[in-house]
């Protein structure tokens, strides 16, 4: 064991995560002694109510009722902010951490898909290290996958199941047969969801991921703005039975690719092949497929969230800081990095599912086959499951491949058919290769 | 772009990897620039036959006939080693390349598996990087997911498909139902099996590289020589139809793990229940499955090889020696490593699958049941397909938990049976949560 100065750590936030990482290193000090080069140890801690039981032990641990005066202290080498949130305190400790010279480690995807860029260009300027490994699917060493795993490639396409509690629903959907708001209502009893489940099943959780996935797989400055946003909320458990029986599941997907040179990102449910990796992938689990040029298609699967798995993440990041790793916090220096131009969603290409509620009489398929070929859309095939009691006249439809603008001006001309009696729901299909 | 001192590197091996480093760095030149931080140079290159035509352009590039010679030259900064072998000349040059001071990097098991712990401590006396990426799966960044993404976790074991031939023979069995032999003959004949196939069907290959695993997971020096290793050449077309019917699939999977807190090392073909991430690896990828007391279960898939794969991770490794990273070989200092004792296989619990060739007369079950009996072992599920005029009396056996040591006694017990027409063949199971 190396006799260097132990690491001191100022940990901001002690909820779920922030008593994992206490919990961890407590665990396994000798292990990350021995993998850090020296010992990384917690001195101070800061958390909005210092008398709520954690089933940690903080006695010997300085306490600050505010958290930026952790940045601050004497005793502090790095901090780790684990308060989230985009702004607010999160943010203040963030900028004073890094004015004050000391590394950052951060949990917090939202307040890096908002304001990363400025985050990266103080830490390079003040030349100190900021990591964000436990911001993007928890345990999954993804971020050190794109900028170091992958380092070499161009990389085509990074597509990711993002949201635990997403695929959790979506899951339980098509393995209990049950409607989303049922299952919504189990997880939230079962504390799988949050009461205000908004952030995840409207999908901005898992778009503040892609934002920061795009920008490591890219070489751009994180551009959450541009990230198209959809959810689970629509999607039916017709939608899922039909899509389980043309062979596909239903899994909410963030995707950003390049598109005629530009970037688009796309958070939205997909039916995903089931040869697809991300059609196995169960559960609350997490996992990242990315498309390089020479490593061709690598796949990282593992806990996206919870207490141990991103505090292994967090612990991590602290680790490389303490062995004295300095890589630029968005894989590059910012002068290299390039201002994406978004892309045009209408020019992607691929093959979509289309659910539609129609009057339950003759000459209905007529009139939608009709407007899809008058948008130029081209079916591949048509299933009209019979009406029941329960459930209204469905259609479903999945095109030939062609641009996605087609299928939205499609969209937009059937829902105005007197025929089609709710607003049609279009998903895009990810196939095997995908 | 920063104006950094172009990094030269002395390349040596034109093979396959070596054109597609070649390849890579021509093709990705700017981005790998960008991440680097410098650009990435080949200048002086050394292979066996200078006059073979390779598809890349060599003009510019210095010819040493000796590989040992680029560890010496003015012009180089950094050693990429492709010759392959244990010993030998890639040996000499690695020496000679930590010896001049000199960075290196290499995609070669056989010399890791073998010389990996003084190779690592004359790199850290010299003070010098040895980066290894591509010796293990490819294009998978699982050396960094060892050393880096999961560094802060106690891993109780990692689990690989680590040879793509093994795995493409098997899958290719599996689904088209053919014989080991001839689907062995086909893969020769394409070029995915070597005229020579020992080193990979036989399992050798997959336990260089599960070596080096396992030295990474648990903090131990590389220990090839404990490695239990077998291939598939035992594997019939029947294992793997009795093997489906039960839900499973055959694969070969290197297995480290503790067991009583020592290190068990095996390379076998494994019964991989088809829930299990392992089982959905299909074709020549590679997979590798960490199991860490914080981050859960992890898993990576890619390409474990070939040209622009394997390229793929060697120019990973060279860009982070680019940017100045540190980090010792074996992901702690020599000091730290563990001298592993070696872990009894007789004491690793789990389900067994047999499978038998028997005389077909009555009373042949009551025999087997009885030895197992004895032995301690019991039975989970028996099936005896009919035999057929190709195919004498099989019996397949899945044992409930127990030691292996019962299984391996009681296939020696059986052995001896009159009644058993062929040394049975035994299968270790691994289940959905393995």
């Amino acid at each position: 064991m190396t006799a260097a100065q132990p690491l001191r750590i100022g940990l901001a936030g002690l909820g779920t995560v922030g008593g994992g990482v206490l919990r961890l290193l407590d665990e396994n000090e000798a292990l990350v002694a021995r993998r850090a080069g020296r010992s990384l140890q917690v001195t101070a801690v800061s958390a909005r109510d210092r008398s709520r039981e954690r089933g940690v032990d903080l006695s010997g641990l300085a306490w600050e009722d505010d958290a930026t005066a952790l940045a601050r202290r004497n005793d502090v080498d790095l901090v780790v902010e684990l308060i989230g949130g985009a702004d607010g305190p999160a943010l203040t400790l963030a900028r004073s951490t890094i004015k004050a010279g000391r590394p950052l480690v951060t949990a917090n995807k939202a307040m890096l898909a908002h304001h990363g860029a400025e985050l990266a260009e103080m830490a390079e300027t003040a030349g100190v290290p900021l990591r964000f490994e436990a911001a993007v699917a928890g345990a999954i060493p993804i971020v050190k996958g794109l900028s170091e795993g992958a380092a070499a490639n161009r990389i085509a396409r990074v597509s990711g199941i993002l949201n635990g509690t997403c695929n959790y629903i979506l899951s339980a959907m098509e393995r209990e047969g049950r409607d989303f708001a049922e299952v919504l209502g189990e997880a939230q009893r079962l504390g799988f969801a949050e009461a205000d489940p908004g952030f995840d099943i409207d999908g901005i959780d898992a778009a503040h991921k892609l934002a920061l996935l795009a920008s490591l797989a890219f070489g751009t400055t994180p551009d959450f703005a541009s990230v198209e946003t959809g959810g689970i909320r629509a999607v039916r458990l017709a939608d899922i039975e039909q899509a389980r029986a043309l062979g596909f599941r239903v899994r909410l997907v963030g995707v950003a690719e390049l598109v005629s040179g530009r970037m688009l990102q796309q958070v939205r449910p997909v039916l995903v092949s089931e040869g697809h990796p991300l059609a196995g992938v169960k559960g609350a689990l997490n996992a990242i497929v990315l498309e390089g040029n020479h490593c061709g298609r690598l796949v990282f699967e593992g806990a996206g969230a919870g207490a141990g798995p991103t505090a292994s993440a967090v612990v991590s990041d602290c680790i490389a800081i303490a062995r004295g790793e300095r890589a630029p916090p968005l894989a590059m220096p910012l002068a290299d990095l390039e201002v994406a131009e978004r892309g045009n969603p209408d020019e992607r290409r691929g093959r979509h599912y289309l659910r539609l509620t129609v009057a339950d009489r003759p000459g209905v398929l007529a009139e939608l086959a009709a407007t899809l070929r008058d948008c130029g859309v081209s079916i591949e095939s048509l299933i009209q499951p019979a009406a029941t009691e329960d459930r209204p006249a469905l259609v479903a439809i999945v095109t030939h491949n062609g641009p996605e603008g087609a299928v939205r001006a499609a969209v937009a001309a059937m829902r105005a058919l007197s025929v089609v009696l709710e607003p049609p729901f279009m998903m895009p299909i990810m196939g095997d290769e995908e």
